[in-house]
Parts: structure tokens; C-alpha cells; sequence
């Protein structure tokens, strides 16, 4: 059995190596376009940093690494170009000599990734306009930085953006973040990364909310961007970060379908239309996990496991690939940003009904130092309870609870089930009610009914009519709070109901975070109140929702949110 | 109705709660022995260490608090002494005053705790032998401290052990943990806690293994331990920490039923022999999730979990507690020692079958900084591969890790379902293939037949015939290795089978930790030989497992394996 793979990063290497244990007597060959397979492309950023300290650590294996563990033929700077399906045969080039020569296979695995989507405006191909996708860009951007330049733009704020402005800010530049929507991290809810846009802003970096750019021209050895507001920038150099496309060219002209979503459509085998040739990666087609779509996920993690697959069912396994959730993390200088499943914009995009909850909770026990707020958004199915999405954005932490509930999505477990989990507790750890418990209780009160929400993004509608009650410390009162609202602490709602009584119903609670004013929602609803309102995630969650980071021409730092 | 809660800890504080909550109407007392409710017990040994500086930061709620915010009566100092279940009284006895007094109930909820077991040797009541359960015993460590001392003896080296030592050690005391068992942290396997002992020595505190205390003595101040072997040790304090016992004499004098393990029977709503007591916490007792006995297993997620649940029955709720899988974690020094499910020696006592793995894997991506090897035992049914226990002993994210395979164990998920999660991966914070999707790669092997592996503990028995051999770098191999094994690296074994093939077999492979020895045992098993096994875990395991540290009497660090 002769196998060829195309691409050697990721699902390619991960595809070839996994034939190799299952068949020792396969022919199996790489093709692989740059000049190194097997790298480490979610460590570009940090290697401009300098957190990576050694470019050479960047280097996972070699073509010399594959030959002698693998019996694996790895050639690097050898493009495929063209497929001949009925002939079984890949016409390759030699890119250092020019070369073409033909490369027959019995089975074909195409891993050939994404592209870096481009803009299409005037002097869009300035030369110190750069990707972060391989090694080469890497090293051109570092190279650009050496030669002494003092600012860059960053276009598009997505997970490569943020990482590539956090490099780039830790190497001094003065950065700007140029996104064309209304928040940084355009896969999370809005109101999930209003804190990462103030803390980028105490970072120093700037960030341009509802912007694109129109132009790019020549300016002092850098370049100026047109923006879309009229308003110009300078910057030495920029990083193009605004998403990618699936790199599908040869296989359509080779006449395998491609879906909607422009990924290669494959079976759970990452079969293509043709049998005997097998897609990975970011370049296939992927059922969402809670939407049902066809959708194209570029993610590190489905790319390594559906390599894996297609080389199980090459070599006679049955093995299948199922659904992507779309499970990812983000490091933002000091905070994290997690998500897992569907968003609430995604929900209402397709029509799927849920309940929404916030919720606030310290990475470890509070006690405990090194601890920081984390807030926690999840999205279940009204009915059954069922956890279709959720993401978080804090310090500690944020990566353990986002990968619980990441199995949360992908089980089908309901809030019930979220109650009962035994995470392991200790004070630096977690707490004694771990987050995620609290996520179960919470939804587990709103299916049984023992609690009814009103969010941030209802005011001010809701409390338009009736009466928004801050539950707080007068002192917390004192320090902001929603306007108009009524200031009755926690320890006076008993001796004051008949006052309650009188004030116009409904009545919106709020406190802190969501704990005491569900306390005071008990009370009411069991008093007799009809027409009560816990605010999800309370005040905390509230700002998110409202703040408008406001420019400030004499800071570093500018917002514009229109 | 009236409620009143023996307990104002833990399990009797979220039953409180929760019960009002529920029930605005209700009466609601907590009768609790000592002078705090609701406080952090777990956080004691770190108020002791100085890393929690505040002690206030201890007390998480007050008397005042829940009379003001919950309208709950919290009696402290009053202990209850006497059920009289036909008269649903109780005896209970004001401490300050010594007067006793009668108190009915509707329901009674009892959240007793367990006692610190003792020692029944001579000297045992020395005053300078203290707990560590509540803040007086904290406060008296402390003040002992405070008075000038300059070595402590922890007894006992489970999790409390564990963090009393760290705290002593790192108040500069010299600190000896004196353990019965040949391990520290005895609910582990012995393999697992080796890398504990080490990092214990690294920091200065001795261990004496197998060594129990035959006598105290008062000796200059402080005290002289008699040891069974006839050594002698003088501290001038000694915390006590051999395990506790469910606090459960009112109960049995009451005539509730009391299980074999010690523990009040209960029901799934935490409901005790009389329909109208319950009872939560460590005094009761719970069914193992895997298997299925009845075991006492103080933690206090379990135990806050319970204490909702008898309130919610209580309140005419139908929820109900499962089983307890003793999810626990704790914190030595710079390690992380954690587990979920049955040990190797639980299941091996209670004659489950089971396939164990053993892995190492970076906490992170190994290229980005702030990450150390993990060690991953995990069991599996043989048959059917459902995932029955995990240990993970290491630094950066074992949290998490065993978090997720608490959720594996406790959903009854097989190896397979692991191969599949989509968990969070960015360079901080994971790898593409996560250390539990490896869990689910080796297993699912195991399962397919396409590894089968070989255990450190079978050596020298296994290898005494046929061919130990190392197919590590002859560099590695020169570092250290395993007595008679042949060096053949990876690279070599495609050139050099008609060598092996004159080897002894069976071929006992290894490696560093597992990963090349599974490819050569892929490459000899498809070039036909029928005898191969694969070290679990590899040379790394091996190490865990047969490295005896030694008697060193020029260092404060003596370890006695007998």
C-alpha cells in the first residue's frame, strides 16, 4: 500500500505517523510545500515575544526524525498541484528546482490546511504587511522588528490577532488592534470580553472597535492605513489576522465536492467524495456539535485526531470522527478567554432556544491567594437542561472549568448532571462548590423553576416600568450602581417588605454577582411577590454588558465602540 | 417547620441555607459545639504556613451574617448531647453556662463531622500534641510556634499530614513525618508518590516510612517519640493526623443505624433510619462509585453537596445523592498529588478486573515555558475499557486533568469516548492531543489489541527470561537503565532485526516514558514477533517504582523503606 500525504503540520504528520504503527509495510510519503513539517504553529506568537526563548523548540520534528523513527519519506519544499484521480496519481513540484513529476498513490490524504484570508483594498500586498501562519512569517516579522521599528496594527482581533498584539506589545511596539466588529474575539458574546478590552487597554495596547482599514500607503519607511471612519494611522509594520479559508483549490479542480462552508466534505472516515482519497484539518467540512452545520473550524485539536482517523480506516479501522464543538482558549496577556460549543449568537442565529446564565466565581477559594473573578456565561436548553454552550473569561482557572464543560457539551449532560460532579477540591485548587457545580445549580434552579432572570441587555426596557432593587451595601451603592435603582441591603428586605410592597412591581433584583439577590428573590417570590427578576450575574456582569470604554485622546489608549 | 441542624460546618451551613432558601417560613437553628460556623477548615495548615495571612480571612460567614441575611439562629457553643426521637427533642448543652435545655424539631439534620482518630500509646494526651480540624487547634499550633520552637513530628501522612508538613517546614521548623504505611498519601499507589517523597526531601522535611510511634516523653520542653524500630526523635510539637472517625455516638445512642464502615446509613436523600433525621457530611456513610461498597470518605465537596440535598428533601425536593467517588487533590510544595476513582489497590483488594496505564505528559505545550511531566496512572475495565480510576502526581495542570477524568469516571466514559474529547488547547495551557486524550489512546489500544504492555513491578520476574530492551539513545541508556536491558535505539531497529530476532524472547521494551517503545513494539509485532511487550510508563515509571531512597544520615532527609 503506497500512501501519500499532502501537508506535513498537524493532521499530515499526525495522519502518517499513526499508518506507520499500523502498517510497517506501507510506502508512505510526505509532501509537504514549506521547509518544515511538523512545527509548532501555535507557538509563533510567543517565540516573537521571546517567551520561547529558542526558535529551535518551535521545531517538533524533522523530515531525518520521520525517515529513522517512522520509515517515513517527508519531502519539504514539494507542492502538489494537481490530482489525477483516475489515474491514482499527484503531479508534484520540486519548488527549489522547478521540477514537476508525477506520484502515484494507492490512498491520498490531502492536509493542506487554511489560507490567511487577504484584504482587497489598495496596497493591500505592502511588504510590511505580514501573516502569522509558518515559520517564514515568523521570522520576517522578527526580522522586521530587529531592523528597529516602534509601532504595529494588528487587523482583526480573533485568537491569532490577540496573541500576535500581546507579542508584539511585549516587545515594546506601541500596537493597535484594528476590528472590523464591535469586540475583540468576534467567537465569544460581546458582553463576555468587554473586561479583555480593558485590560488590553492597561496593557497598552490600543484598540479600534467597528474599523477597517481602506488603504494601505507608503509612509517613512512604514506604512499609513486609511480607516473607514477618514481617520489614518501609522505603523511599521502590520499583522493580518482576519481568518482563513480553507486551502481547497486542487481538490475541487480534481472534482471532490466541497461543501458550503468552502470545506472539503468528508464522511466520519474523513473519506472525500473519491474512496480513495481522505481529508484533515482545516481544510474539511465538520458537523457542529450543537448546531448540526456544516462548518469549517480551524483548530489544532480536531486536526491531530481526524489525521489519526484517516489513517485508522486506511489501514481497516472503523474508527470515526463525529462532531466539532468548536472548544478553544485564548491567553491574553495576564487574562484567558475560553469557549466551548455554540454562542449565544449562534443560538439565536439558528434558532435554537436556550437559557442564558452569568455567573462570577473565583478560580480557587477565595482565601487562598493568587485568585481572580472568573465570569462564567452558559447557554442550556430550556427544556431538558441540556448544556449547549459556554464560555469564560478570567484568570485562574479558566482553562479547567472550560474543559469540563467542554465534555459537558459534547455528553449531552443537562445542568442536573452539573450539580452532582465530584471535582477534586483543595483551597489552592477550586472550592468545595466548584464553578461548575454552580453552573448546574443555577440552571437546575431556572428548570425547576425556583428562580426567574432578567439580563443586562434588558435595561433599560426592563425597569421601565417597575423598579430595579440593589440589594448591595449602601457603601457598594454608593461605588456605582444601575440608574434609578432603589438600594434596599439584603439584611433590611425582611423588615422592609411591606415598603417593597409598595414600590411599582415588577421588581428587578440586582447585587454583586447574582448570590445575595437571588437570596432576596426567595424571600419575595415566597412572600408573595408575583413578578420578580434575579439580574444573571449581577452587577459585575452589568458593566460588561454597558461600560463604553470612552476614547481618551490623551491616554495611549482609544476605544471607539459606534 | 421547624428545623434545627446539629453542625454549623460544611454540610450543616449549605443545609441551611438552602433550607431557607426553600422555606421562608421556616424556623431554622444551628446548633454548633464550637465557637465558628461555616469557616474555611481547609485552609487552616495555609493560615499556619503563612500563605493565607489574614486569619479573618477564615471565617467565611458569622452568626450575625445568618441571622441577618437568612434569618437563621446559629447557636455556637451549644452541643448536642441526647436525641429523643419520640419526643423529637434534643438534649443540647449550652457550653459557656453548662445548662442544658430542651429543643423540638420537625426535622433534624445532623452534620457532625468525624474526630480525629488518636494514638493509643503512652503519653499520647502530651500537650504538645495537637489536631488540626478547627481554628483553636490552628491558633494553639500557632501560638506553639509563635512561643519558639524548632522541630515539629506530623503523624500520619495522608492529605492533612501532607499540608501540615509544608506549613511547618515552611514556618523554617524541622519537620519529620513519621508514616505507618511504606508511602506517603496511602489512598495513592505506591508507584505514584514516589516523586512526592523525593520533592519532600528536596525541601527538607524527612520522612520515616513504616514507622509508627510507640511512646511520647516529655523532653526539654517539647517531647522525645519512642519509634517501633527503637529509634527516638524529640519535637517540640507534633501534629496528629492518622485519619478520623465519623462522629456518630449521639446517633448510635439515638439508635440510628449505623453502617459497617462506621458511618449513619443513610438513603439517597440523606435520610437516616428515622424518616425524620437526616444526616451529611463525613459522619455518614456513602456507596463507592466503582465499587459499590459502603465507605466513610470525608471531603467536603461530597459533604456540601449532601447537606443541600437532605435540605431540598426536607422542603419536599426529590433530590437525591448518588455515590461518592473520592475525587481529592492536594497541594506538596511545588507537586500536585491527585486522584478519582479506585486505586490499583482498592480495585485489586475488592477483585475488580482492571488494564492499567501509566503516561507521562507536560502539563502544557513542552516548547512554552512553566511546564514539568506529569505521571497518569489510569485503570479500565479489560472488556468493555470503562475508565475506573485515575492518579496524577505532578505540577502544572494535574488539576484540570483529573478533574476531567472525575467526570470520566463518575459518567461511566470507556477510553474510547477520551480519544474523542475536544478539549482547550493553546500552548499555555494544553497540547493538540491532551494528556487525556493520550489516556484514551493507550487504553483504546490496549483494548484493540495493538499494545500490550509490561509493568515496572514485574521486573526483575519478568526479563529474568528473555530480552529486556532499551530502545532509548545509547546516551540515555548510559545515564541510568534498567540492570541487563540491551540498548537498540529506535532508529536502529528496522537495520537490526535479524539481531533480534536471535535475541531470548519475549522482548520486554521500554523507553523513556513509553512513546518510541510502542512504535518499535508496533515494528516487531507486524515483522513477526509474537512476544513483545511495552513498558508502561517506561524508564521514568520503572524509576517511580524500584528507586529506594536511601538512609542519608550526612542530610536532614532519612527515608526507612523496609
Amino acid at each position: 500500500m503506497k500512501l501519500v500525504i499532502v501537508g506535513g503540520v498537524a493532521g499530515g504528520a499526525s495522519a502518517a505517523a499513526r499508518a506507520r504503527r499500523l502498517d510497517e509495510q506501507a510506502e508512505i510519503i510526505v509532501l509537504e510545500r514549506g521547509q518544515y513539517v511538523s512545527f509548532a504553529n501555535c507557538g509563533l506568537p510567543y517565540h516573537i515575544s521571546g517567551v520561547i526563548d529558542k526558535r529551535d523548540s518551535l521545531l517538533i520534528s524533522t523530515p531525518e526524525n520521520f525517515q529513522e523513527n517512522f520509515n517515513i519519506e517527508v519531502r519539504t519544499g514539494h507542492e502538489a498541484v494537481q490530482i489525477d484521480r483516475k489515474q491514482k496519481t499527484l503531479r508534484v513540484q520540486d519548488l527549489s528546482s522547478g521540477r514537476q513529476y508525477n506520484e502515484a498513490y494507492d490512498k491520498l490524504i490531502l492536509s493542506q490546511g487554511a489560507s490567511p484570508a487577504r484584504l482587497d483594498v489598495p496596497g493591500a500586498d505592502h511588504p510590511r504587511i505580514f501573516f502569522l501562519r509558518n515559520l517564514p512569517d515568523m521570522d520576517q516579522i522578527i526580522q522586521t522588528i530587529d531592523g528597529g521599528v516602534r509601532s504595529a496594527a494588528v487587523i482583526g482581533a480573533g485568537y491569532i490577532g490577540m496573541e500576535a498584539a500581546e507579542a508584539l506589545r511585549l516587545r515594546g511596539l506601541e500596537v493597535t488592534v484594528i476590528e472590523i466588529q464591535e469586540q475583540v474575539l468576534p467567537l465569544f458574546d460581546r458582553e463576555m470580553v468587554n473586561d479583555v478590552h480593558l485590560h488590553l487597554a492597561e496593557k497598552g495596547v490600543r484598540v479600534l472597535l467597528g474599523t477597517s482599514v481602506s488603504e494601505f500607503c507608503d509612509a517613512d519607511g512604514g506604512m499609513q492605513l486609511r480607516l473607514n471612519g477618514g481617520e489614518s494611522l501609522t505603523a511599521d509594520l502590520c499583522v493580518l489576522s482576519i481568518g482563513v479559508t480553507p486551502e481547497v483549490a486542487m481538490a475541487r479542480s480534481a472534482g471532490l465536492s466541497i461543501g458550503a462552508s468552502n470545506g472539503i466534505t468528508v464522511d466520519q472516515h474523513q473519506c472525500t467524495s473519491d474512496p480513495d482519497i481522505y481529508a484533515v484539518g482545516d481544510m474539511v467540512e465538520v458537523t457542529d456539535t450543537i448546531t448540526s452545520a456544516a462548518v469549517s473550524v480551524p483548530l489544532a485539536g480536531p486536526a491531530n485526531r481526524q489525521g489519526r482517523i484517516a489513517a485508522d480506516h486506511i489501514c481497516g479501522r472503523e474508527s470515526a470522527y463525529t462532531t466539532t464543538q468548536g472548544t478553544a482558549i485564548v491567553k491574553v496577556f495576564e487574562m484567558t478567554a475560553a469557549t466551548t460549543g455554540a454562542s449565544e449568537k449562534v443560538l439565536r442565529r439558528t434558532g435554537i432556544p436556550f437559557e442564558k446564565m452569568h455567573l462570577w466565581h473565583f478560580g480557587h477559594a477565595s482565601y487562598y491567594p493568587g485568585t481572580a473573578g472568573m465570569h462564567i456565561k452558559a447557554m442550556m436548553d430550556p427544556s431538558t437542561g441540556r448544556i449547549l454552550g459556554a464560555q469564560i473569561v478570567g484568570r485562574d482557572g479558566v482553562d479547567k472549568r472550560i474543559d469540563v464543560l467542554a465534555l459537558a457539551v459534547r455528553l449531552g449532560l443537562t445542568a442536573y448532571d452539573l450539580e452532582h460532579l465530584e471535582l477534586a477540591y483543595a483551597p489552592p485548587y477550586g472550592s468545595a462548590k466548584d464553578p461548575v457545580n454552580m453552573v448546574g445549580f443555577v440552571g437546575a434552579n431556572i428548570l425547576r423553576g425556583d428562580v426567574r432572570f432578567w439580563h443586562a441587555e434588558d435595561f433599560p426596557e426592563r425597569g421601565s416600568t417597575g423598579t430595579v432593587l440593589d440589594v448591595r451595601t449602601s457603601r457598594e451603592y454608593s461605588y456605582g450602581h444601575i440608574e434609578g435603582a432603589v438600594n434596599i441591603p439584603i439584611n433590611e428586605v425582611r423588615p422592609r417588605l411591606a415598603e417593597l410592597r409598595g414600590l411599582p412591581q415588577p421588581i428587578f433584583i440586582y447585587c454583586l454577582t447574582g448570590i445575595r439577590s437571588y437570596l432576596v428573590y426567595r424571600i419575595l417570590i415566597q412572600e408573595g411577590f408575583s413578578e420578580v427578576f434575579n439580574l444573571a450575574g449581577g452587577w459585575k456582569t452589568f458593566e460588561s454588558c454597558h461600560r463604553r470604554i470612552e476614547a481618551d485622546s490623551s491616554a495611549s489608549v482609544m476605544f471607539t465602540q459606534k
